[in-house]
């Protein structure tokens, strides 16, 4: 299951960073970096502070291919979508909240103690879209007032919990998942129902301007 | 005492990095991810380039507990500081001065060459403000007018030019570190006296805004 | 030939960011740190995605001093040129040509894909340039409308489909080489001569504002 997972997440994080690309007018060459650059990070720090050498992808093309094949789709539909920014928000908390999961599996796997595996959970599950805003030049996501790292946080401290108790690890995956999935959920949605106090809450400076 | 200097200039860039949460108004979470992540961001970088993995911390929980007890303790003790970005700038330079030596000798140990040992105690020094700076889409402080990279730059170079004439290891740290602290604390001091100077030098064409 | 292009491509991008600690008025430790960070870090990123660690300059301190050299001429020398930007932006270009054929032939020797390595010759070819981007504050320059991550890739994807049918590997890296450079100088080209256009192309909905 960690398999499918871990294609789940990359692609959901490939379309957000595919997105951005969108919302930043860049040419299908960028949307094909952007893509690989954001499903594709957040397992390659894990690999690397994990010891996990050469990263995976570079002997797997099926990955990058993946990721490239996100990128071309959204390259020919996203400016059907509505709200680019509101799909990008979603496809980041699915890919939030897998990742946080499959993070804190493979530093476990790895011999990491419960804390740093939660810790590692978190930073894989967030480094994706952080090098998505850094390199598209956005105010990073973990920046927001709704829950962010949090929920990535929680859903890893609800696998390391339960998965000594289940007879079976996938329920701890489902638990972790859902868990981190509705947090952020439930931060998107009270955030997008509020969008005019979210969007510019500490810049009061700026507002009175002329 | 390596490993005493070690764990002070984590629990250093720990307070910055809660410091730093704590101006951007994020809840008990981000602070442990961004105390966490810039006290032992540095020494990571420094142990994926050195080859050292996995990461330390990923076995040693003790690391990140403190990072997260120095969170904790800043969520409930930050907004009773007169100036929180006064304290961050402090924490930072002592995270500084010891991180350039202890980053210049494990360099040293793993068998750089002394040019390529400094470079290491420079970058590993900066390294965990620089991930900081970005999450907070702040400035980078290597940014600023005052002495920041040259302060860590000559920590290193003293403890590499004085280590071996020294009958202890241990002066020449003591040299290094008050060579990198003194050196940044005449910056701050200077730039602290002239904070409106300091404050936005590089831009004249904006102050003449109306 | 491997071995010169390294060189040629760490002096260019040592160049460009010793540039930008120019344009910003870092003092002479800031000109070393920004070209040693700019020149080595995308064969650094490489090498640690490969497994080649410890990375390859800390026992070679003649690529150090090579950037450090770059940083001292370009410190006595930059306030002389007409335009230090677009002096820059050619060094880069030069950079970016080199080291997506550098990075790709990395790739492939250490077991790579064709398309893994054509995405790490593309990521090797950016990364100094960003790192030095975010370092300065600056947008990154791949987020610019010219042709920049295109250029890496094309290269990349030349030398990676020629190389098998070459008598001598050394005219698919010349092919590879020429194909980014003309791609990324058409670019420049193009956008210099139309400044004014090419700044701010994606935000009519801003322009609208009263």
């Amino acid at each position: 299951m960690l398999h499918i997972l871990d294609i789940v997440g990359t692609a959901v994080f490939a379309a957000s960073g595919a997105l951005s690309a969108s919302r930043k007018g860049m040419d299908i060459i960028g949307f094909c970096l952007l893509a690989a650059v954001t499903g594709i990070g957040g397992g390659t720090l894990r690999d690397v502070l994990l010891g996990v050498q050469p990263v995976s992808w570079l002997m797997q093309p099926g990955v990058i291919l993946l990721c490239f094949g996100v990128a071309l789709v959204s390259f020919f539909t996203a400016h059907h979508l509505e709200s680019r920014e509101r799909v990008l928000l979603w496809a980041d908390a699915v890919g939030l909240a897998v990742f946080c999961v499959t993070g804190t599996q493979h530093a476990l796997a790895a011999g990491a103690s419960p804390i740093a595996a939660v810790l590692m959970g978190a930073v894989t599950a967030t480094f994706g879209g952080i090098i998505r805003d850094v390199l598209c030049n956005e105010k990073p996501l973990i920046l927001y007032k709704e829950i962010y790292v949090t929920a990535a946080a929680a859903g890893a401290v609800v696998y390391v919990t339960t998965v000594p108790f289940m007879p079976d690890p996938r329920i701890a995956e489902i638990l972790g998942l859902l868990t981190a999935f509705m947090a952020r959920a439930g931060g998107l949605v009270a955030s997008l129902s509020l969008p005019t106090y979210a969007k510019r809450p500490a810049r009061p400076q700026e507002t009175g301007r002329p």
